[in-house]
């Protein structure tokens, strides 16, 4: 297969981006080979994701380039891959492995564009696992923190939580990280943490958002007696469980479900949503735009 | 097929109440036909749902009540019902018609065993239907309340929202109802209404409950941009959306679809999970405990 | 809303057909509100729907035609319809309502953009429910034919069934059907019929085929211990249960499902299941190739 | 929690059977903490599991085994199993890790409360994960058939199956296991084989049964055209895949996805259909019965 060009485009709707777009590439020798926009009526903004081949084959760096000179002279904003690229990703965990060992099996079958450049975790029990998917583990204790939820703002200069975050941002610019994914990683990041890292953070909330956001969702569903339980892949920003949806499941539940059940229910939920939306971005199908996403799947 | 007799018990858990019962049964000349028991190991309750015959056939009236005081001997709360049973059910409706259509032909076709006595609404849109189903039909305009959203309480007596549930009381007990099928009516029913109508009341809310409780559910949803949306039927309490859960169920939507696209695909969910939620509990499946169900299904 | 125009597209991929359809509408000042296409790569084939608007909304008619002979010219199979067109559709069924009911309301509600001229039956069940919604209703009794499966075909001129098929047709064309609907409508249709009524034919089969063909598949599945039951809804070929899928659903059920449960649990799912099939066709969305669909949703 | 002891009993239906089986557990000092029965009115067979405890938790298998003779004395096939009893469980894998990985890692995580002694497969691919599980490995090559699909049967002694199986379930009885699961083992077992390995056989068949049995069902399903794709566990019998269902479960797919993309979705659906059939089977919560299975769920 040869390499192709994925773009993709948002910006104010006006007529002409569908045809200056297809124009171009024609023109360039490209054939398309998969093309979905989008038009947010309300909003007035126009989305596009287009994949494109050129058949000689020749210089896809530049010509991705030059395609986004253009979309940019139209007035869009741009993002263009080569297919042939894989983005550097860190996955941060706690203990649970089931995101984790998900995310590397689906990696290692081919099904992951990525290249899994290191684990970070606060806890040892997933080193020994990462050593056999053969990727890095970098153990970075958290210590609780001395009183109240304090996210690690206002606590004064050091406190350990700060100095955590500080190890972690320094292991994932290290490794040149362009996706964080935290895989049940069970530590709220703070606003700095989100800046510093540079890179989209995706979280797995083990909830249907935005029912039952913060702790322990299965225990919140449990008490208020619901049907279903679900989970939820998101960005991360900085208000807690808040950030753009990317993906959401749900399973059936009842009364003999205790949250025993609900937990382990959930594990397999959770890790097939988070691999989801994972994937979803390494194939360049997501736009955010406010507190939602465009996925063109 | 012979009358069967359903009983729905439950109380603190203790030995020998399944014995007890069955053993009664047995020595009654009855014949379990469905049996199915839950223990709620956290709070220490045991619920069960048992429905028998007695190939005589003789006086089920007598034997339930009998069945009751043993069941009471146990220190079990307890209720029972007769196969042959229709008991007497309003449906309340604003101008939407889905949720109400269903119902009616659902019953029509047998699978709802009641009786329909009366339709109440604040509309006219649905009157002519309810005559073709012959079903009586009574138009109780609600005014709207000057300012606030006041829930018709401290208005001093007499505004346009106290008469109107009076009304609604009035024709509910002429009727002599014992559910009320809150299908798609879309006032906020006050704390007086509820007690003074006697009857549970199961109400439809257009999301995945607690997600997007109140108004213009899917609005909400779609601002949030959650990739499923949901219904759920729960029986009303005082407080708005927060009563006992009695059935769920999602769809999966997208960026693609606009708000009124959600209306759309809304309607399909929403009447499907009423009808399933009013059928569990003619079916006397349903036992209610704290802010939760046990349905047996 | 102005009006728009919708195209569906498809033959053999090549360069450039993304960009001479935008192109051209570009051109006419046209500006496009929805656009999907796909690729089969592996039969070369291209498959596009475009929906667009011309703001002085002038001659869409001649509009449409003359974008029908582009598409042509660069050797595409081509179909336009525009917004505001409502097709004739003639829908049949037996004695069963549900998928009727829902047909109608879903009509009445404004969720399907057709004229539903008229029902046809082999039984008069459903006569009364069709004069309240308005629709001209031809009972067109089809005697059982004396042994046999038969299907119409060798049996000599002049059996009952050839002649109820032949009024049917009738019945059709009279009323310039575009498309007929078979909403539980439980006679097999013969080739001639099918050609001679000049219209697709949509039908909804009560299972998740390909399992379960043929007669009683609720029984089937049940007799099978199925855990999922499904509905179909298919453009109706030559070969039973055999034609190009369109839409499929499918709920859960357990050894405690009788034969019954399974029966009107899948009233709700056939109903919502044939509905949304026919919305997707009404909105252009459903291209036919071999025997499959391509569904633009 | 103290051990509990688990009964499973079916038998001709007949009044008495609840009430002797709970008259029985009481008398002995015994509480049952779940019990669910089934009958199944067309065959007149009755269906019961029930989980009791003692508290005084001495000698459970004397008193399962006293159990089993009441309950035999009562006319019933009956199964007893405890709390802390975990069956050697042997795994057949080839070359795909999904379904193996799941299940592995679902034991580790202490989901699935069996003893997994053995891996055996027709391929290498999977030794080195399943040592780090710290499971031993069984390399048995299968080597082609010369032609046909022959199933080892009428082919003369000594064909490469035929002794391949005998080393098999030689790896099989040396280990005691009491399951086998076929975690997308990709060759078909001979009937000799299933009676010899004396333990049931747990399958996972990539497709929603009965559509799609056989080779390649993925490609199968693309060419129907199908929207929903499925995975069913079932017990292995001679029958290619006509056993007994025990889970399914669907996922939607549209014209965009490739038979690649199926059988990437497909892997998460079967690997969590296959460990759920598994947890069920090891829960003592499936009785099978002709063709189908009853789960007590």
């Amino acid at each position: 297969m040869p390499e192709s060009i994925t773009a993709l485009l948002h910006g104010p709707d006006q007529p002409g981006i569908v045809a200056g777009v297809s124009g171009w590439i024609l023109k360039h020798g490209g054939n398309i080979i998969h093309a979905d926009q989008h038009h947010d009526a309300r909003e007035g903004v126009f989305f596009q994701r287009v994949e494109w081949t050129h058949e000689d084959g020749s210089d896809p760096v530049g010509r991705a380039s030059s395609f986004a000179r253009l979309a940019e002279a139209m007035g869009m904003q741009v993002r263009t891959a080569l297919s042939s690229a894989r983005i550097k990703v860190v996955v941060m965990v706690s203990t649970a492995g089931h995101a984790f060992h998900q995310l590397l099996l689906d990696w290692h079958e081919g099904d992951l564009p990525c290249e899994i450049v290191a684990v970070i975790s606060n806890h040892r029990h997933l080193e020994r696992a990462s050593g056999n998917y053969g990727v890095p583990y970098y153990h970075v204790p958290v210590p609780r923190e001395p009183k109240g939820k304090g996210k690690g703002k206002g606590k004064g200069k050091g406190t350990g939580k700060d100095d955590a975050e500080r190890e972690q941002v320094a292991i994932i610019r290290e490794h040149g990280a362009e996706l964080i994914v935290m895989a049940r990683y069970m530590q709220i990041l703070s606003e700095t943490f989100l800046e510093e890292c540079r890179a989209p953070v995706i979280n797995i909330h083990h909830s249907f958002l935005p029912a039952f956001a913060g702790a322990r969702p299965y225990h919140q569903a449990h008490d208020r007696g619901v049907k279903l339980i679900g989970a939820t892949a998101h960005y991360a920003t900085g208000v807690l469980d808040d950030g753009p949806i990317i993906h959401q499941d749900v399973r059936r539940v009842s009364h003999r479900h205790t949250v025993q059940d609900m937990l382990r229910i959930g594990r397999d939920l959770e890790k097939v949503v988070l691999s989801e939306a994972v994937r979803l971005h390494l194939e360049n199908r997501i736009l955010v735009y406010g507190k939602k996403t465009v996925v063109f799947d």
